[in-house]
């Protein structure tokens, strides 16, 4: 029995709302339950250095958190640099996103993904990535309808979701009570049918290969829900 | 003429949304035209060392700005510790909760108040301490209601708005494009009729006391707005 | 009663000695009663990027105490990063010093004024302002008598004093144990009649507006004063 | 064609050779091809804040690469803090290891596992990990054979072991001309037949749930030969 | 020939005018011809950890340089950490002066050293040294008069002086002309006859051992002058 | 009676094993006793700045320690910046080095030297230069070989020895034990004949300058043992 009384699996609601800050090129807030996160994308006509004249553009993110959107107030990162956490993560997401890019079609510019949590309750850095595909591809909209990207380099979307073994049983889309109970837990990034990063991870325990399957059966049918939905947003 | 078409004594329009986070003890979006801050207060139970055993509460407060809260992405200040002027304006909203608190009703403990710039355009600071005041005292009602504080320690409110001298007129409430141009500006904290903070300034000019004048009184206009705008948030 | 026995509208004795370091173009030891500080103006013939060749000289500060300035032996600075005390009132200085010059006359050069505090006894940023702008015009003077500046940038002092009230008496130019009590407390910073800064806060209090009033009065006879010994120095 | 002419499924030689450290409570210098790290195990008799009188045992890990273990110098981590990626890489040798090992026989008490590369031709993560367990264990002996500690906590080798996907074939045991080439990449961390991390990773590119399998298999079978030199080399 | 026009073996002109600042336990402004040093001794009753209720005093040492001491105005150590430059600086002020202290007689106390530099013209390291004895033996007097301290820790004056090859010749009190052209230089420290510390050094050049013993001969020279002026400054 | 029961002018063993990892252009693998050193050579065909178009090379050098190399574990060093002491330990191996080097002859390129310390026995700055040469002249030789250098610009070996005053007597090659328990120790780097740095420093303690004469004697007979070490080794 799941804590939120939801089935092993059935995900969370999911809700993403468009257009939500006047600055940025692309932006949204995803709200898985109650995983709250505002993406934003920013366009940067430069690349970095080591892509100067190479006709290909870049995708990187960085991810944050408010101090308040956890249970326990959290000290801010501006203090004592960003943690091995937070890199980790920001590196997933720059990677998983930049995997569903056509970067000769994007072109030689930089798109910046600023995925900041508002409210955390579980999975932020899947709706992180879910959410920071729409911003991208919203930007790049923009970049479309003034001509400067001439053919979609954003035609499948990036989704990701999580899945664990909790109380003995593979459950798809973890909130925070059952993250926390968790002995083993995994991250699936996937662009349609097609797979970009699977992190399976077990804490102070181990996994079968069977039970490793059954995630990423449930995984598949939840990144269909989500892609769904980012499509239904974009559009 | 100011670029919004306002009067010279006209504020932007004004909402104090509350409750918008589940986890912090008081939370509000506050926005001020354009400038949207997300303010949380978050209740410690434990005081600052200095403070240990002198039977009176404490108020802080940390200051933030989202990537894309302005036109031009910023950097994310984790990476490199925060700047001078993010340290200073945290300092001033701090300063001005504290003095309109009464810390002996408050007691032994600490509430930090946390204010995050969504979107930005002008007038950060004082919206910070117009909604922070919101959230501190939304946390504080959850004291009193739960017999923790018996003598409302906050019986005034405490807001902040800008003035300056834009087009050689005195001005209430700058917004960014008037921000960016005027020769002096001011930032004024009152709790009521009182006066906590006046900070004025002239970047590659100078003033009349005449002009300081004019501004203090624009000023006492502004915070009479606000106050009666917190007053409605928090009933 | 003020601990100094000092009259409420009574500055302490001031000293200005110049030429006091053989390397710097321009140098001075200001003594404001006990509070020594030592500034020097170093001339840099190229100016920061945000300003080249836009034909407008620039000025900023640097500030620093020495560990055993005050009566208990502060930490060196150097170890972990200047406190953000410490960069807000290098703003101070900086910016206060700008108002009073004529960038265009300067030419495109920067003149970086350090001020270091020997001893402290309160109302070491007035003292650095006040000091910090006698080592400026002296190294100017070197510019204008070698004639690479021609009409002087520096025509009117920039001086700057303290008030507070204490003991519910509005009082002028605050020494350390004033300034440790005093509910409010003001800087103000001047160029000749005209105002440049005016910075007033009360700690865990407010203050009226004829408080307000009342201490800008005693400013204006202290920034008289101040300027006379100014000119003094650099003549 | 692989480009050290190894067949898909077959792993670079392997030799492990241990009490390399005179201070270490156990020590290897593990190389797997071209790939050299020595690897120490520090006993500790304090275990973290968060575990005091908990009556569990912690084992940790650090990453670290000398300055010409590659082909080009790195720059010194010791100067700038260490990279997210290194830090990345430590939370995972660190996680993995303390998945095998049963902190309740281990008692309170906290082993450092320093994992430092000498030379490194790809897969570094991986050796340190097969590596780290070696020292580990020889430390854990010597606690055993002093009668501190009575039942073996570690009674299964944890060996990793990179596939990719390298000119479309699923190859065993990446070196880095292959690690640089692949699009796919993953490292698999087992305790015997039981998975205890899965990392799979498509750098601008994606895979099929079939390939993922595939390399699955090839891992099962170098983790058996990894775990056959690590139980030879402690015994 | 010296630039100075000075002897091989004659000194620059020794000043040392002690009671310089209100606040420390012992002060003094010490002049080596162009270089001056502020040197304070600030008593701390309690030692370091390490030192504990071992009833052995401690002295230690910090070493700084205003930004325009030199002839072109230096970073303020401030913004970036301290160098390797001034921290083995201020590892030998410390040495140095501990070589000289009766830990026993000085009791379970520390004393911290500052040795700030208000002008450079070379030898300051030395200067700090020499000066610090001063402002230290000052500190220690105050504690003896208050009979803190019973007999006297500081019986010998703990003094030093550099010597060089310039042009050939072996010289005395190297200025910072000199300095900068000579192949060889090398810091003496010595209590009386004895030595505590020689530090001789070629850059991009060697010398021979009659060339130590001569610059040998010159430094004891020296320290018998710098002491007899120490005791002077003292009495 | 040293605590190895080796004579007073008795060194330990040295071996010196060249070209133990494959990327670095220089490397040996240095034991003096139970001190063990890597050192490495790599060859930068850029010079720092400063020496941009001067036609002069450069040679520096950067020292580290295995977390593990010494009996207690040490903090790794990565996380807060390089100590005092291994900054100071670096500039000394990097200035002892250019001493010895024709810095004309060797042409406008850099040669970084590391020395990372694997296990550490006492002496490890003089086995880092001693070593530090060998690397430094394999890679020289290279550069030799293939036609980039000419002229030798390291015709005499650098070479590093301690001594001091261990038990009232006069000592060669300080291990652990008796450089932890000396009062007087120095360190000596000669080349040939000729002095390049001679570091004599007294802990709590003072020395003669016959004790100082006797050590000066010691380790030019030290530096003739390791230099015939030097020689044998790259030839």
């Amino acid at each position: 029995m799941r804590p939120s009384g939801r089935k092993t699996d059935e995900m969370r609601p999911i809700t993403i709302e468009t257009g939500v800050t006047r600055h940025a090129e692309g932006s949204c807030l995803i709200k898985c339950g109650d995983t709250h996160v505002l993406c934003t994308a920013s366009i940067d006509e430069r690349v970095p250095p080591f892509l100067k004249n190479a006709g290909l553009g870049w995708v990187t993110a960085e991810y944050g958190m408010l101090p308040r959107a956890t249970n326990t107030r959290m000290r801010r990162e501006a203090k004592n640099g960003q943690s091995g956490r937070t890199q980790e993560i920001q590196r997933l997401i720059g990677r998983s996103l930049r995997a569903g890019v056509d970067r000769v079609a994007l072109g030689e510019r930089q798109i910046v993904v600023d995925c900041d949590v508002i409210q955390a309750d579980g999975g932020t850095r899947c709706a992180s990535i879910t959410g920071g595909w729409v911003a991208l591809k919203l930007a790049v909209n923009k970049l479309m309808k003034a001509g400067f990207v001439t053919s979609d380099p954003l035609t499948v979307p990036v989704a990701a979701v999580s899945c664990g073994v909790y109380a003995g049983q593979s459950v798809l889309d973890l909130d925070y009570p059952e993250d926390s109970e968790a002995g083993v837990d995994g991250n699936f990034v996937m662009a349609g049918s097609k797979l970009i990063e699977v992190q399976m991870s077990a804490e102070g325990s181990t996994f079968s290969r069977e039970q490793m399957n059954a995630m990423m059966d449930l995984a598949e049918r939840g990144v269909a829900t989500l892609s769904a939905a980012q499509l239904d947003a974009v559009s």
